[in-house]
């Protein structure tokens, strides 16, 4: 979580918002119902990197042409546990959310699914879509491959995507999810921007420079580091492979490393992406209580362990359970630069603001 | 990878040898033969610390009741995807190798399977059974719990196991495959006992003492640290979690703290480990040819990336197809300490050492 000056504005109104802004930029109404959507739903949990912040940045690629404005997503189970989505060139919110739904179809049926989504767009926090499947009842591990800003172990130059891992699984009660959601190198991109504008330096061992060697200076940096660092990179990197695979070799795209690099002003040739989720029908493994009793007994037992001095120890999820339910109480706050910039499009598009209920330092 | 002095013996003779002892110790032909099959490709691939050298921990197990020397191993499938194994506390290595042929018919009927093994023991590395579909041409995803070592992120006690994530795919063209095998703490337990042997301080950021702070004093290392250290260390402990429900809630088992420690000399109760493992078949996800295309241009690419002035880039698996080739041409090394006592258990147990063709210090 980053700090920031803002507003804040209802959820559901921001949601109906963007969904009007990007339907202004001449998305489908299926299209913008999904960004806005999982921007709304990440914003509210304060993944703040992956929310409302960049709605800008989906307006730009479909007005640019990266992202088909009108795609034809098509669905097709490949096998009795196998789904295949096409997301053809369109924002992969709505891709990603088709495929959990059919994915929870097939797991529903056969106990485990796997979907395999390609020619897909960035699709947000992954989390988005795992979560999704565990309000349903479902567990799900969640993956998306993206382009070259992280350095293989003992590498000099970028080859993978942060490449994130996401896993949800139901609890019962009442309780929220326990949802893991974590790129696979120690620091995301805009950490590395986020030093360059306050001038501050960078952890120690979350970046090379371009020779390969650990920099803290965020000018230097030419590349992130797998999670892991100077002596345990290669585990990061293993997990970075992994997802690189998934959501290619299985998905029929190109691995991370082919993908034309996302950065810079040229959003025209389409990102061609792939996504790869496993959803998990819980009772086709044990009797529903139990499985609900053991998830139960990990979380309880989890949170009650002893922690550092000012610490707390968590499960995977709960600080953003913790900013949904106050954000759900005072607003969702929208830093004041992505509130400049949205009130740009609103007048270009024709669109309504939200009502700003406060102003917020995050 | 340790250096040791020892002996070096063929690795067939090796397999055959600890079959033998295993079986001295009461156990049945089938489940000698899969620990002895599992601990030789470990030691072949310079795993060592999941190789030959523990034997003599199953020798102990079986003799003191903890692992039952003639299990019924029973394999059910629960749904079309889903396999169930009860390993009914026989030795770990017979129902993952039993579980993964389950996994693999159940994957060729539909695309993929999951497979969840309960009421089982320490089953060697993980690796040994991902490796064993991709032989088949099959891609998998492998875990298994532990009792706890490892502690939470911002925690002062072990709450977690090492618990690895491995994962493997199928090459083509005569390639070894992708193979990740990798516990989601920094280091593994033996290196803190190795350390205590040795005298020397263990790397910055693996281990905390008695209070939580981080160590690098091997005596007052009380827990490990999860991979990603002080600053992300939530990234592998948020692994430990996913590792720690898939292997305890969907197989029916308690999660790792709830396990009786491992350590020490009680070796009468039963382990009750998990383990868990998902099947790919690859071939219902892309067209053979183009599936195997992919995954070479990423092995090739990865491979051919500039590296650190004295590294080279390398996929996971690299290290160990090196040492394959090594150690396939001039046997497997034994460590000393380990020759001894297996000669120990060879003379209780009638059995034949296997000849050593070279001494060897690796």
């Amino acid at each position: 979580m980053e700090e920031f000056n803002g507003v804040r504005c209802r959820g559901d109104a921001v949601e109906s918002f963007v969904t009007s802004l990007i339907v202004g930029a001449g998305a489908s109404e299926e299209s913008a119902a999904a960004v806005a959507r999982a921007l709304t739903d990440a914003s509210m949990r304060a993944v703040d990197t992956h929310g409302v912040r960049l709605t800008p940045h989906y307006l730009r690629g479909l007005t640019a042409g990266r992202i088909k404005k009108t795609p034809t997503v098509q669905v097709e189970r490949l096998s009795p546990s196998v789904v295949h989505v096409d997301a053809d060139d369109g924002l992969g919110h709505l891709a990603s959310y088709r495929g959990i739904e059919a994915g929870i179809a097939a797991a529903r049926e056969n106990g485990i699914a796997a979907v395999a989504i390609g020619r897909s767009t960035h699709h947000g926090a992954t989390g988005c879509y795992t979560l999704t499947a565990a309000r349903q009842g479902f567990a799900a591990l969640g993956m998306t491959n993206a382009d070259a800003i992280v350095a293989p172990h003992d590498g000099v130059k970028a080859f993978f995507g942060t490449n994130p891992i996401s896993f949800a699984v139901p609890a019962c009660g009442g309780q929220q999810p326990l949802l893991l959601d974590m790129a696979t190198s120690s620091i995301p991109l805009n950490r590395v921007l986020l030093r360059r504008d306050t001038g501050t330096p960078l952890p120690p061992e979350v970046a090379i420079d371009g020779v390969g060697e650990m920099t803290t200076d965020p000018f230097a940096a030419a590349a992130l580091v797998p999670l892991g660092g100077a002596n345990y990179g290669y585990k990061g990197a293993g997990l970075a492979v992994m997802v690189d695979m998934l959501c290619s070799a299985f998905t029929g795209m190109v691995h991370g490393a082919r993908l034309p690099s996302f950065a810079g002003d040229n959003v025209t040739w389409p990102a061609r992406l792939g996504h790869f989720f496993v959803i998990f029908d819980t009772n086709a493994f044990q009797p529903q209580q139990a499985f609900a009793n053991r998830v139960v007994e990990f979380l309880t037992d989890l949170r009650s362990q002893p922690a550092r001095p000012g610490e707390k120890v968590m499960a995977p999820g709960d600080p953003e359970w913790a900013a949904l339910a106050e954000r759900t109480a005072n607003g969702l706050p929208i830093d004041a630069a992505t509130w400049g910039s949205l009130g740009e499009y609103a007048k270009t598009y024709g669109c309504a603001m939200p009502d700003v209920i406060a102003t917020t330092t995050v």
